[in-house]
């Protein structure tokens, strides 16, 4: 198998070398988070990922979760690697400080968990789930649920799930069927959830299940949910854990990859009720739940990222040690000396690339969202948070499926075989696409809800700032950023073309809304790709003219791969619009019989 | 799980409404084939596809074939079922007459050999390398060896295997190591052969292995390898299986689908050297296997074709069944109704249309080859088999992997729980780039030695063919006729662009063609499905204007299926030749170290 190794070069390249760091430690809070902070954070974190958790990846998948008797037994390792990842203080980098949270940033918050997601996609959903409960609670609990939940959710001594999904409701939540019946102080929840992320294990103490449920006499639909906590184990009075809860695991899927994971069909209430407990108010539940939601988002997203820079490791190892056939002067040459193959290496490399700094750049933007001391720049930061999170959930998730696709295919034969571990890396990221929202829900709510309701704006102000970048890029030299720049511009007009032809079609056509959606955001995705890549190749061309002896061949390369980019990605922005345009026209003429 | 329903409408329709049949039937020997009889066929082979091998195909997966000492078991009822295809008659349909084959033509065997291959693609493999090895023995197989093996491997009484991967010979069959040493009539063969489909299994009473090795004293490289065929029983005098030969089967591949399929590690001479025979002259092997490698290309390219269609109808299906959120006037419609999901089916089913309509106009042409009376016709035909045997194989197998991961995408969290059956398909799917010639092969193939050997005049046959479709075109009337045409004639346009560009490009320089290749199998696959799309369009047009009371859903649909192939799909060509262009200039640029 081979080893992974965190990319804290590349990392550190977006975070310092393009800037991010210095405007986060601008942000009240942010003072202490220096670059010499920032560097020893990334080592540790790397060689936690690479020592204690890649170890256990493809072993955990191959052994799979299981459940004998209601107990659900995690792969060989995880346990360990749990209790040595929460003793290592990892659990708790980006939460509240008030509750024993580091408080780091979020954009250095994601440059770890980047790390993590890559080396145990499977094992890293634990952490990724109980960030969501964390975030909920942290926003929305009373402050006794805060008290009494979050400093051990936050220190990763108990953890936390979402529990949203029903047999009957799934993209669908307004179809929810599980009660909640008021009991004194609290409700008596039941009802069964499926496909509940670390439903059940033993590696915490207790877990904190965040259940989406119907308060008696709600309305109908979606404004007619509550959310709730309901501990595994009841707390005692001394706020340890108690009494076990009316819930249980029924059983655990049989999936096509993250088998490390259990994903658990859970059964709240079989003997009268599980105890729950308020979270806000009644029948807001859903406005909660989009509070973690959303983060959740941003965090499938970057798994996207984590599994393609996985596969890609792999992929680039085996094809620089594999020799097949003759290429240049060599009789028999390494399989990355054929065209083709370093073509989908450096497919794979320049996505992982741009998707890296898209992600960091919206976590700053987080960032500024959450500590920035001028209203109208944290409202400006939340606008494009929103804008760029489904972007970042339905590209990134898309592409991990086609590139880890690609990982297996330069593998050969041997990507088939699945002790190659290659394989793993493609079934894992088949869910991306799926959880947290399908990407066809992802499209939607680029679509619907961050361009047309506020009409445009968060759009345009990208679009304006990308607009400027392309203008600053006329003053920087060369072949490379000429090349750049008039791919990117192209791509640019085009989406700018795309969202105006979406903000006036879509009043009298939501067939042509829904039925180009997925193109939209395919090409927001490629454009905002191409945007990030051709900074950093800015960024680079400066480094190199300020110090012609310095890390050449790192730069050389950064410049490269975003000019292959350019060059092989960006022109699809200009087919994705004319499928925009035409493509839905057709959707409606079959009828289902003749489907 | 989803009952699989043979396309037959729509077989029918390809090969007898757009004209196939009738030309087939003025070949030579081909009289009888006449629309009845072709009815009965597909309607026969529609029922034993979905009644005794769909139904194994899910349960195969999950059972998978396993060894114990030396024996290989193949899952519950694939035996019972080779036994009745073989009963059947269905395992001869395409061979030789003289041997005990139908001798059908190829278009209808294919249009039979679709269904075997959506019903269950790991058990129908065993038929498929059984062609591939049929058809080297009628070609090159002395008339001993031909009276000896092709009657039982024609009836399927026996089966036949192709062994040519050694652990360093994959894509490089220069570096295969199998030693054979004459001794007296036959040769002493030793070595070992990985991924041999069907390499060993009791379905049959005898296995007839092809194996490529080299002889002593033969020349380095792909010049010093020979062709043997080499027997699990060796022949008594009577021409019954025998003694068993001194080869068995190490271990089966634990692989990421065809789970079903022994995937097996063969031994040859362990005690002292397998028995084999020569096939044709020593040291022209490689070239004999070409000609089993072509047609297995085209039977790949088929599976791609073949597991897009089963994944279409279960995906159909559960949108059609599967009901959230609100569509046009429905407050709860089922997903199909939502845009996006149907943006999806008829992204899968207009490709599994255009694919079918293109390889069996590729079968028609193989069968002119094989049995035109006219010599430049069969010429014809053979570049035209050539050209288009590349993109057959690498357009569909790249498409059934996007495709099939559409599929799952469709069912939503339901599509990663392997009980649905729908990420099987997704899993089967992923091998078929990868064998018979990876499709980066497959795209070196097409511009190598079908662009650039010939100077490009099969290709420039085809464009001209087509540039005539478009001109006939004009005299169509109305809205999805004209939509079609223009984004039809920009793709052909492009395309021969980007042919003149390699043509002109390929001397001086090789990355520009290994690195676009790609890219221009791609645009050449679109644009060529494209083709085929719209002659279907104008075929249901005339159909419509001639008997408007006829069957005018069933046309209307294949109108508009063509009509949102040619917005949704076709506008990729220019962005591909815009790749082709510029994309391979970075290649070179990264060092292998910086990679």
């Amino acid at each position: 198998m081979i080893p992974y190794a965190a990319p804290i070069r590349d990392l550190q390249f977006v975070l310092k070398d393009m800037g991010l760091l210095e405007q986060v430690m601008q942000l009240p809070g942010c003072g202490e988070v220096t670059p010499d902070l920032v560097d020893a954070i990334l080592e540790e974190a790397g060689k936690f990922a690479s020592e204690q958790l890649a170890p256990i990846n493809y072993s955990g998948d191959k052994q799979g979760a299981s459940i004998e008797n209601g107990v659900v037994r995690v792969p060989d390792g995880y346990t360990e690697a749990y209790h040595a990842f929460v003793e290592g203080g990892w659990n708790s980098v980006p939460f509240e400080a008030e509750y024993g949270g580091q408080e780091l940033p979020w954009t250095i918050a994601t440059a770890v968990t980047e790390m993590w997601q890559s080396a145990n996609m499977a094992w890293a959903l634990c952490p990724l789930l109980n960030q969501g409960a964390v975030e909920a609670l942290q926003v929305h609990g009373t402050p006794e649920q805060q008290a009494a939940y979050l400093p051990k959710m936050i220190s990763g001594e108990w953890s936390g799930t979402m529990n949203l999904t029903e047999p009957q409701a799934g993209s669908d939540l307004s179809l929810i069927k599980t009660r909640a019946k008021r009991d004194g102080d609290h409700y008596r929840i039941q009802g069964m959830k499926i496909f509940i992320t670390y439903g059940e294990h033993e590696m915490a103490e207790n877990i904190i299940h965040l259940v989406l449920a119907r308060c008696e006499d709600a309305p109908e639909g979606v404004r007619g949910i509550s959310l709730f906590v309901v501990p595994k184990y009841i707390l005692k009075d001394d706020g340890t854990p108690g009494e076990r809860n009316d819930l249980r695991c029924v059983s655990i899927e049989h999936k096509t990859g993250i088998n490390g994971s259990p994903t658990c069909v859970m059964s709240y209430g079989d003997n009268g009720g599980a105890i729950g407990y308020l979270v806000g108010e009644e029948n807001r539940g859903l406005e909660y739940m989009f509070t973690m939601m959303n983060n959740a988002r941003l965090a499938v997203g970057l798994q996207g990222l984590s599994i393609i820079e996985r596969s890609y490791q792999q992929a680039r190892s085996y094809a620089l040690d594999r020799k097949q056939g003759r290429a240049g002067d060599k009789k028999l040459a390494p399989i990355a000396d054929h065209a083709d193959v370093r073509r989908m290496l450096m497919t794979m490399r320049s996505h992982a690339e741009a998707m890296r700094g898209l992600v960091l750049e919206t976590m700053l933007a987080l960032d500024q969202q959450k500590r920035h001391h001028d209203e109208s720049w944290r409202l400006w930061s939340e606008r494009r948070v929103g804008l760029l999170t489904p972007v970042i959930k339905g590209w990134f998730t898309d592409m991990a499926v086609e590139l880890t696709s690609m990982g297996v295919q330069i593998h050969g034969g041997m990507g088939f075989i699945e002790e190659t571990g290659i394989a793993q890396h493609f079934r894992d990221s088949r869910i991306l696409p799926i959880y947290e929202g399908t990407n066809g829900i992802q499209a939607m709510d680029l679509v619907g809800r961050k361009l047309l309701r506020d009409e445009g704006k968060a759009a345009q102000e990208y679009l304006d700032e990308v607009h400027i970048l392309i203008t600053a890029l006329n003053d920087v030299e060369g072949d490379d950023m000429a090349v750049i720049r008039k791919r990117f511009a192209i791509a640019v007009d085009t989406l700018e073309d795309a969202t105006e032809w979406l903000l006036d079609t879509a009043k009298d056509n939501p067939d042509a809304v829904g039925g180009s959606a997925a193109y939209y955001l395919r090409a927001f995705g490629i454009t905002a790709g191409g945007a990030v890549l051709a900074r950093a190749a800015r960024t680079c061309l400066e480094k190199l003219a300020q110090d012609p002896q310095g890390d050449t061949e790192f730069l050389k390369a950064k410049i490269a791969t975003a000019r292959f980019y350019a060059e092989n990605i960006l022109p699809q922005v200009p087919a994705l619009f004319i499928a925009m345009e035409g493509g839905w026209q057709t959707l409606r003429t079959i009828s289902d019989d003749a489907l």
